[in-house]
C-alpha cells in the first residue's frame, strides 16, 4: 500500500521561496501567473492492507516527523 | 483556477532524503514503513477560465522552471 503525503505552509505564514518562484515565472515571460506557494510531497510504501489504519498510521508520522504542525497543514492520500 | 504540481524523482534516481526519513520513521518506532521517496508540491494561482490551456501552460512551466525534466517527473492537476 502506498501513502501519499502533502505539507503545505499554513494560510498566513510567508513563502519567500514560493515568491520567489512566482517572480521567475513572471520573468521568463509566463503572464497571468498569481500566488506560488510550495511545499513538500512524500510517497511512503507501507505494509498491511487495511486502508482505515494505515491512514492513521501516516498520519501520526506527520504530527511526529514530516510536518511542522506550527505551521504546516499536512494531506494524506491512501492508495491500495 | 488552481494548480497543483508535484514533483517526484525517477525511478532508479537516488534519494538520500527519504532514505533518512524511512531510517527516522523506524527509529521513531514506526514498524511495516517501506521505502520512503520525497518530492515537492507546488500550488499555482492562475488567471483564465480554459482547464486545457492552463493544464498546457503549468507543464510549460514545469519544463521551464519547476523539475529538473532530466532526473524528475512531474504531474499537474487543475482545480477550477
Amino acid at each position: 500500500m502506498k501513502a501519499r503525503v502533502t505539507v503545505t505552509l499554513k494560510d498566513g505564514v510567508l513563502d519567500p521561496q514560493g515568491q520567489a518562484i512566482e517572480k521567475a515565472l513572471q520573468n521568463l515571460g509566463f503572464s497571468g501567473v498569481g500566488a506560488v506557494r510550495q511545499g513538500r510531497y512524500f510517497e511512503v510504501d507501507l505494509n498491511g492492507a487495511d486502508p482505515a489504519s494505515a491512514q492513521s498510521r501516516v498520519e501520526e508520522m506527520c504530527e511526529k516527523l514530516l510536518a511542522n504542525t506550527v505551521i504546516e497543514n499536512y494531506a494524506v492520500e491512501i492508495e491500495n
